[in-house]
């Protein structure tokens, strides 16, 4: 703590993100990195950015990229908003919808900066549990709230919630926001964004991180309703203008537009993880059903913390979370066949 | 205002950046973006990280971004932070430093996004009236605060205040932070990167937009005491995590290499601003004397915001402001030699 700092920065309670280590040869499993890299033609997109037009500002409303991500989901431009990440979106989502007088609801087991981002501005919450096996139960949100959260699939568990049950839930609550995290979607799931133009209280958050295998670039978006996102550009253009540089607006007009490419890696990652699954499940595992590019498992006769650390030894970083009800499994990203192999190889020996 | 805004977003007046008119062979004098290039290290060194790579996160850290920055001002890599363009290190800066009892002090003629982040955290501000010659005059910093800030060169008039000034400040205003954003420093003034080790509540804000002639990229950079440093990383922490992406980290350790480009660049700019101060006072107007890549200029016989239509009509675009003092004034970026001639000849077939 100094003395400088204004008073609500020692309550923070900053993420912490996975590991990002420096080591040759590693096998990355803990970051829900994407196996394969972008397109081609992103990079070809972004190559051709590059000159002297970059010490021009870019278009402060990446008109641009929303009007492609519009177009691909059916949608207008003023539904849709960009920016620095889906982590940048979300900050923005909870200042401007979920500063209000009744809590925020989000499951107890879920996306560890949703609490961060209260801390942050003040919002009081309420983790609602998960069912015994992970799942989210609608009814249970049935509290009076300021706004309901949650990323579907859920993370780090991958559990998919159906569209028909999001619906349920937006016709029984109409009075607050409900933000669906799409981070995982494009693995297994059905998109909200569908029900974007039927519910003017609903905002769809989606990363171009995972499914779009572009984290090394910075880039969320968030659909909703025209009005929502008004809210969501008021905040942006209080704190940063210019969010999203020429080099990440390029990248994702071209990412949208190769969904041959998208289709096909995707499947890749989703075959990859079935027959990981099954792998698992043979070695004894406990394997939470997944529509993400990651599993969620757990060994009946092995602690999970000794098992990463073990599996750390050999060269394989996977994701564990000391935490209430989860502090006995282990996520773990889908990599490429050779990867995930290395992994269960790796496991044979520890178990 | 829509009912599932947070009640505080309707009381919010966002900033409203310059134009970024998409009209051919316009001459773009209107956002004080560099009239040159990257150097041509920057493009190859993006070009080097394009690749299946940007699957991957980047470090959340920036550290070689930051290391190459500190190394450049002889200071310490916990004494800087990166961010995503010196808005969004500005942003955090009020958030983790200005939300103090006392007000924040600033010139009543400043970037004219401080009160829009003021809104944005409920911070109180007093606006102390620059001299009738808009230099600042540090004895009129002699009041209670929570916090000081200002541009040097301030923007937008160009003015300097030099170093030796803001050694006075600090050394009489020590219970709260001292914010120097040197937006515009590298085009005559001399940074108070110097004056980081000898006083903790120095915080010198730099961008790449300007004099780096990166402003399609998104880079800032705040240099000061580690305590100071620590505070934005908790604020950066609990908001996005990854704020930096690879090709940006990339581009800035490139463009702090690469000193003679850098100096050439920004020395052709400095030599087109002195010309182009003679040739508007030739033509009747008074300059403020600039150490910024623009000029702020009146003419006693013509109005300022017509004289802007005019030249837009002509294909030259120059910033107009509609504000209490400066209303008669033109903020003009300094162009190439060509574009500041075609100003030139459209003026004088105005005036």
């Amino acid at each position: 703590m100094s003395r400088y700092w204004s008073p609500i920065v020692e309550q923070l309670s900053p993420y912490v993100p996975g590991e990002q280590p420096q080591i040759e040869n590693l096998v990355k499993l803990n970051t829900n990195e994407h196996p394969y890299g972008p397109s081609p033609k992103v990079i070809e997109a972004i190559r051709g950015e590059l000159g002297d037009g970059l010490r021009l500002y870019p278009d402060p409303t990446a008109e641009k990229l929303r009007q492609t991500v519009a177009d691909y989901y059916g949608l207008k431009l003023e539904q849709v908003f960009a920016g620095n990440g889906s982590d940048e979106v979300l900050a923005h989502t909870f200042f401007a919808l979920f500063q209000q007088s009744r809590p925020l609801l989000f499951p107890d087991i879920t996306y560890s900066f949703y609490p961060v981002y209260c801390r942050l501005y003040g919002i009081e919450y309420k983790a609602i549990p998960l069912a015994e096996d992970f799942s989210l139960q609608v009814d249970d949100y049935r509290h009076a709230n300021g706004g309901i959260i949650f990323p579907n699939p859920n993370a780090p568990t991958g559990r998919l919630l159906p569209l028909s049950e999001i619906e349920r839930l937006l016709r029984m609550n109409t009075e607050s926001v409900v933000v669906v995290d799409e981070a995982y979607i494009d693995f297994g799931g059905e998109s909200a964004a569908a029900l974007v133009d039927g519910y003017p209280n609903l905002l769809v958050i989606q990363t171009l991180s995972k499914s779009r295998a572009l984290a090394g670039l910075r880039i969320g978006v968030a659909l909703g309703d025209a009005d929502l996102i008004a809210g969501l550009v008021r905040v942006k253009d209080s704190f940063n203008s210019y969010p999203m540089d020429r080099l990440a607006i390029a990248a994702t007009v071209a990412a949208f537009e190769d969904d041959d490419y998208f289709r096909e890696m995707n499947g890749r990652v989703i075959a990859s993880r079935e027959k990981l699954a099954i792998d698992l499940q043979k070695m004894g595992f406990d394997v939470v059903p997944s529509s993400a590019n990651f599993v969620f498992a757990r060994h009946p006769q092995h602690d999970a913390a000794e098992l990463a650390a073990a599996l750390r030894q050999k060269g394989v970083i996977v994701r564990y979370f000391n935490k209430p009800r989860i502090d006995q499994h282990l996520r773990i990203t889908i990599g490429t066949p050779e990867q995930n192999q290395r992994l269960v190889d790796a496991l044979n020996t520890i178990l």
